[in-house]
């Protein structure tokens, strides 16, 4: 079975709309354990301004507090030169620039048109020219856009043209709102993978109506082997309150393991750290390993 | 897209372990409202001692006061011949019979052996014949026991063919507690209609692990096109305290209603029954659609 690398967001996707801001050292603790615990990529924080995402105001204090763990990759989300500027000298080993297929959810985002937020990515490139960062392009609402409804799969692979010629080293397909389906995912990756067989594209899915892991599933038929995923699922949508948001770490690696994929993870410590979790924000996680435990964790005959 | 039917399960496996009695009137009115919706089975309730599922103390009653709409299947669970005659008595249109793969779990559930089990199906068949009821044979943890864990696939097969020689117009594989995974899935529904391509098969899953929707899509990619289903995930399992119970019908139609799959089922009816009983059960329902509406009821652009 091929190799499935974990990409965790939960300390930036999942903490970003949090109620409560979670101390920093927490949030170091929390980075650390993932990365001891094996998966691939974390997207640690956001460079952005403190007034817009106050949760993580702490970027820099979290990026020069974490362990640098050989073979993960840090990431962080930027929204321009300043944010680049923040995560060089930070050195992150990954910036993750945003824009979204939808002009309507691009504008209600980051108040630009999708022409105008590539165009100042143009500004990101050569800032980062020879500084061995390096840079992923995401496209948000890839798969629907909860204002305009369904996407041009022409447009995404325009934009996603555009990245390249930006010089993005990879791609990233968000379903940002819980939207896509199994067979849209496997068209759409087919597709692109048959234009780009090289590209690492990840997929950002969120299970906002249930379909997460059934789109994990298409997207690993269809060729890719990067999902991102959130620490007991935590993460969620405005539009959707009481939805479940990004699809649950733990729960993508369980359902691949017992599948045989090999993974660089540890599933008992995922499933340790999310419970951890959910004491930290003193609330419940979507997740639903951290409640029902492994397939393997079997009960005792005299269990009435 | 082929035709898939959707066999809704929400007032047999939903209601038995409700911690309420929910009253006769409104079990009636539910199935009602389900039938119009357009399901294509409904397990309307079982016809088992009072004393060990006082919830469906009622399975007269509400067998007698449900319409019965053309084209639907009204099925009943039944334990022994006792429960064929109730079901005979109040005209079902077939009788479902329970059986686990694991010794272990029959024991559990039903106090016999496996052996037992099928011997007292004899005497079942054998008060059918000529009735013109049909007869369901469900095999529970299919794809894993809770006590043993893995379920050898060569006994699920020795299974199916027992309930073949017995007259069984179709056949249930039921995952219990929730421990299927997506490759399992495949590869058993493969085998399985490789062996018999004409036999009706129904797969029955639980979403205790959230694997539930992918392992439909693996279901249908074999051949199969009948789900069992709960309304808004309604159900549970005894040992996963929290953890989700069966496939939501309304999330399980809605996911195959935007691929295009052809079915008999209004969803935004489903919808709507769905949010009513979670009234009428004054609990949430751990479906999503109900929380987050269907991919396409999009926003306003001026919400922020």
């Amino acid at each position: 079975m091929e190799r499935i690398f974990i990409q965790e967001v939960v300390t930036r996707d999942g903490f970003q709309i949090e109620d409560q801001f979670v101390p920093t050292d927490k949030k170091i603790a929390l980075i650390d354990r993932l990365s001891h615990a094996g998966v691939d990529k974390i997207e640690v924080t956001s460079f952005v301004s403190p007034k817009a995402v106050p949760n993580l105001r702490d970027a820099e204090e979290v990026m020069e507090g974490i362990e640098r763990k050989e073979g993960v990759t840090y990431t962080t989300l930027i929204p321009n030169v300043k944010g680049a500027e923040r995560a060089a000298f930070c050195k992150a080993d990954e910036v993750n620039l945003v824009a979204s297929v939808s002009e309507t959810h691009n504008r209600k985002n980051v108040r630009r048109t999708v022409e105008e937020s590539f165009s100042s990515f143009h500004d990101i490139s050569s800032f980062l020219a020879g500084t061995g960062i390096a840079m992923n392009g995401t496209l948000a609402t890839t798969f629907g856009c909860p204002f305009e409804g369904s996407i041009d799969e022409n447009r995404v692979m325009e934009l996603i043209d555009k990245y390249l010629e930006l010089g993005a080293d990879s791609i990233t397909l968000a379903d940002t709102t819980g939207m896509a389906t199994p067979k849209q995912v496997y068209q759409l990756c087919e597709r692109v993978l048959g234009r780009w067989p090289e590209l690492p594209v990840t997929l950002h899915f969120h299970n906002t109506r249930g379909m997460g892991l059934a789109n994990v599933m298409e997207g690993i038929r269809a060729g890719v082997t990067r999902f991102d995923a959130s620490l007991g699922g935590l993460g969620g949508c405005p539009f959707a309150p009481g939805a479940t948001g990004n699809i649950c770490t733990e729960d993508l690696v369980h359902m691949l393991a017992f599948m045989g994929y090999d993974m660089n993870v540890n599933l008992d410590q995922l499933i340790e750290i999310s419970k951890d979790l959910e004491k930290t924000l003193n609330h419940e996680l979507p997740g639903q390993i951290i409640k029902a435990g492994k397939i393997t964790d079997l009960h005792s005959i005299s269990y009435t």
